[in-house]
């Protein structure tokens, strides 16, 4: 079976897999222009905070090598102004900022060949991601019960990274090391990314699961059907606090009232040590309409209004371990985050 | 503006609101059959626990006036055989079998005149529902304060009663009595009774609402967006547990969580005194089909499996009070409602 990629280099040109269309229908876009790029993150044709990282960093690398600057500086003014257009596209995950910083520092470098070498950290970015998710898993596997339904909220998949995921990395591991996992999978209202993207890796995977309405998700742990809760994060901040998925902090008091395990499961760029909590996150508001419609199907009446925030922060207190590819970490989280992050940046800067 | 009344009697016939069509096509069902009316019960085009007694109730007198039986005894069994009928429609709401009973009673009186007694009493029942309602609307809106931001969950409204609502009710007597409410109506899905249903009642009444979904639940608390909470029940046990649309009871932890006022809004013919806890509430399991797809859009890969109970049971312990036709309930609530009860029964019995 082949591994699922939701973006991939081709050279002069990237391929996103449109996850709007999932999972009706498998289909890509090929685009050499870094615009395009941004139009398919704010559309959340790719989404999923590291995924949109890689995307950025490809779509910096597109400006670069398509570039008809005639100067270094003209060149340098390119990308800049890629980089700027590609920040305003979505606010809150952190990957997004970190992936364009960390291909901006390449062009600071003042390389002898800077297409070639933006190319190579946009491809670095893509790559180290992969192998942080499998860090992930391996270390949130262990986590987990010889034999647990695992409820899990939105993707955090291969869909959401560069490939393999973070939370579904977890179970992924998991399923890998022998474990009997049963996902529980949330639909994860307004776009149902949970119904539509979790339940289509799992299904490509051969792991058992189980969709349930996000309203369902307190009944079962009610009804003892829920060993742990496992879910990524856009952005943690340096006291642990987690932004993700609308919704997620719901389950996380959901899982605290039932006494069971909740896990973030993030890689180091999600980390956001310049905040000292989650209330500094800002939370994207997405258009009413994701709610008031379900695809050309009218779910309300006319002119009705609806409030969309696309995240919610769910407290450290409420956050059993943050899984990372560095480790896992324990409250309290504020020193565990930041050695954690002296380890990633010194990685990085090599 | 005309009164919402989701089912009419025309004489020999009744005339049912097709709440699956709503917002988007008003649309009546006419039907002089019983098990016609029991289909629009399983197939939630008339739902809610009341308005779904007061169309049993009218089922068992269309199945008395259109019998061809011959004799009182054959009569009787005809009506014996839809009572059994209905009863099988839906599990989980008390009313159904409240009205059913109630009418059987007429029967077992041995009246002159039995297809007109049978008549008589479910107009009754209606007649005493819209009342009940306007009870439990006034009873609950003095606890609400002058301004207030009220969310709730599902359709607890005229539509879902025979007229004026529970839930809803408070929300319609706090704005009648002048007090500045907003409504955040939480989708409620996989049916989106709030959505579709709610909205559009408030719509039709002039109050301002805001629809959110299911997952915004807990940020909006988080944000101080909401300061009470106010759903219906389909079924409360003798200590105050309270069956509800599924998702109630995650409401129910949240605002617990942030010391919200949880208020719950239904009729005595709700209360089923039978049931020690609400552990004994049987819970209906819908299709799958409800979660699987979105009206004819499959939102979910070919063949995945989903798990989709209807109503949930929120401990009484999450309840601030429980609002009655017959006075507001405070916790502890076992003595209470036996109070509330012993004087409706009599009221039933005059």
């Amino acid at each position: 079976m082949a591994e699922i990629t939701p973006i991939e280099w081709l050279g002069d040109r990237v391929r996103i897999l449109d996850q709007t269309l999932l999972p009706g229908k498998v289909a890509w876009i090929e685009t050499r222009d870094w615009v395009e790029v941004g139009h398919a993150i704010t559309g959340m044709k790719i989404r999923g905070a590291p995924a949109i990282g890689v995307a950025a960093a490809f779509g910096i690398a597109l400006a670069a090598l398509h570039s008809a600057a005639r100067t270094n500086a003209e060149l340098v003014a390119d990308i800049g102004r890629a980089a700027q257009g590609l920040r305003a596209t979505r606010p809150t995950g952190r990957n997004l900022f970190w992936a364009i910083d960390r291909v901006l520092q390449v062009a600071r470098q003042d390389p002898a060949d800077l297409k070639a070498a933006i190319t190579g950290q946009a491809l670095a970015i893509q790559r180290e991601d992969i192998e942080s998710c499998k860090r992930i898993g391996d270390f949130g596997a262990a986590l987990l019960p010889e034999k647990a339904t695992v409820l899990t909220h939105c993707n955090a998949g291969a869909l959401a990274t560069a490939g393999y995921g973070t939370a579904l990395g977890v179970i992924r591991s998991a399923v890998r090391m022998g474990k009997k996992i049963h996902a529980l999978v949330a639909e994860t209202r307004p776009l149902l990314q949970g119904a539509r993207l979790t339940a289509w890796e799992l299904d490509q995977e051969g792991i058992p699961y189980t969709i349930i309405a996000d309203t369902a998700v307190g009944h079962c742990m009610q009804e003892g059907r829920v060993d742990a809760a496992v879910v990524g994060a856009d952005r943690i901040a340096a006291n642990g606090d987690a932004a993700n998925k609308i919704g997620t902090y719901a389950v996380s008091v959901l899982a605290k009232e039932h006494a069971l395990p909740f896990y973030v499961a993030a890689p180091m760029s999600s980390l956001d040590l310049s905040l000292e909590s989650g209330a500094a996150i800002p939370i994207e508001q997405r258009p009413a309409e994701e709610v008031l419609r379900f695809g050309n199907q009218v779910v309300s009446p006319e002119g009705a209004a609806a409030f969309n925030p696309a995240f919610d922060v769910t407290p450290a207190r409420h956050i059993t371990a943050i899984v990372t590819d560095r480790g896992v970490a324990s409250p309290p989280y504020r020193r565990a985050l930041k050695a954690f992050a002296s380890t990633a940046s010194r990685s990085i800067v090599e």
